[in-house]
């Protein structure tokens, strides 16, 4: 597979003001090395929907990263807005993903349902966000991620027939 | 779990017009109360947007209820509104619930696929669009009630970590 | 059953310009038919938002279609735009249509969940985004045609009760 270049955002009140550790970051930024992906750039940001987006938007636009999944803000808590966020900044949402998320995660917990999380794609990069707990995290994005290559070779504009 | 204020409202033009009997709706307060939510209050509305949007918005922004359950007019019918009136007042869309309800149902009957039933939140109420028949809402209700005291738990502004 | 209209939309920027011969969407006729339906119409336009859109519009406010099945433009390439014009033209979303779909497909490939398809109503008319591979295209169908005839009844103004 070609190397592709990805980033971790972890969405965190607390993080943000480093009253806490950021854990599922680094395990992502780890688990997306381990499966081949280069992992360029990391930051930690509150739940507030301007500060997500504009991170998106700068990862996305100028550095043109392949895939960027953030951590945290998908819950029921007034101030969780990643999904939000993640919607405005979106031009093509890519439903499957977040189902397959759900779907897996359904499986080990009924909690699972009450994720908010979306995926998509802006220009080239494609965007996911998963749960903020490290276990949630790291099962969502293991739900996914033997599936990425093949949309990320496509979001590319690789033209060999996929039949999509 | 701590007691949650709950609402029924059923959907329904012959129910809103008294010429046919609303089962669904006793049943699903019934429901609700073994599950040890408070209902306090229930109501009849045609198939009409305004109607249902504005009795959501009433419980949500007025009552200020934790859960809106809705049975009714997810369906096909030209007259079936109810998932467009409440996306219309929804803040936040909360996917992972009307996908789970479908997912349950699935394994019923393939017409669970037909129901167009949302989920979300406005403010600090989560509202959830159940199908019309009495057997189906039902099923669809007992799909998520074991995890929504968590979900509305946070909603609610619970500060103890989820992870989400 | 009653007999049902349907047409067939094939998405595709060579098959627009006679570069590729259109495999899908005779076979998505034939299976249309084997079902009962009577395929009224079918068409070949390219990866374009506003000709996509254009052929779903005249099919349903025109030609009153019961259902349009598309094949084709679901995936991540960047010219792929068929759920994007889809969701402009749609009354109604069907959400339950597109994860069934993907579930369905996710029981043989992994690759299941980069398909972006999307599914709704507009006016009496049922659209349903297929995948663009013949195998994709006929497996997606045939996992929504046997609840397909109960939603399209109900679409044309069955009064009978469903409970939906």
């Amino acid at each position: 597979m070609p190397s592709f270049r990805a980033a971790v955002l972890t969405v965190s009140e607390k993080g943000a003001r480093r009253e806490r550790e950021d854990l599922s970051g680094p395990a992502l930024a780890s688990r997306l090395q381990d499966a081949g992906f280069r992992v360029e750039a990391r930051a930690v940001v509150p739940d507030n929907e301007e500060a997500i987006a504009r991170e998106l938007i700068r990862w996305a636009d100028e550095e043109s990263l392949d895939l960027i999944v953030t951590t945290g803000g998908t819950g029921f808590s007034p101030s969780d807005v990643t999904p939000e966020a993640t919607l405005k900044v979106l031009d093509r949402e890519t439903p499957g993903l977040a189902e397959a998320m759900r779907l897996s995660s359904l499986k080990k917990t009924p909690r699972a349902m009450l994720s908010r999380g979306r995926a998509g794609i802006r220009g080239a990069t494609l965007i996911v966000n998963l749960p903020g707990s490290l276990k949630g995290a790291l099962e969502n994005l293991d739900a996914i991620i033997e599936a990425l290559p093949h949309g990320l070779e496509k979001l590319r504009g690789d033209p060999s027939d996929c039949g999509g």
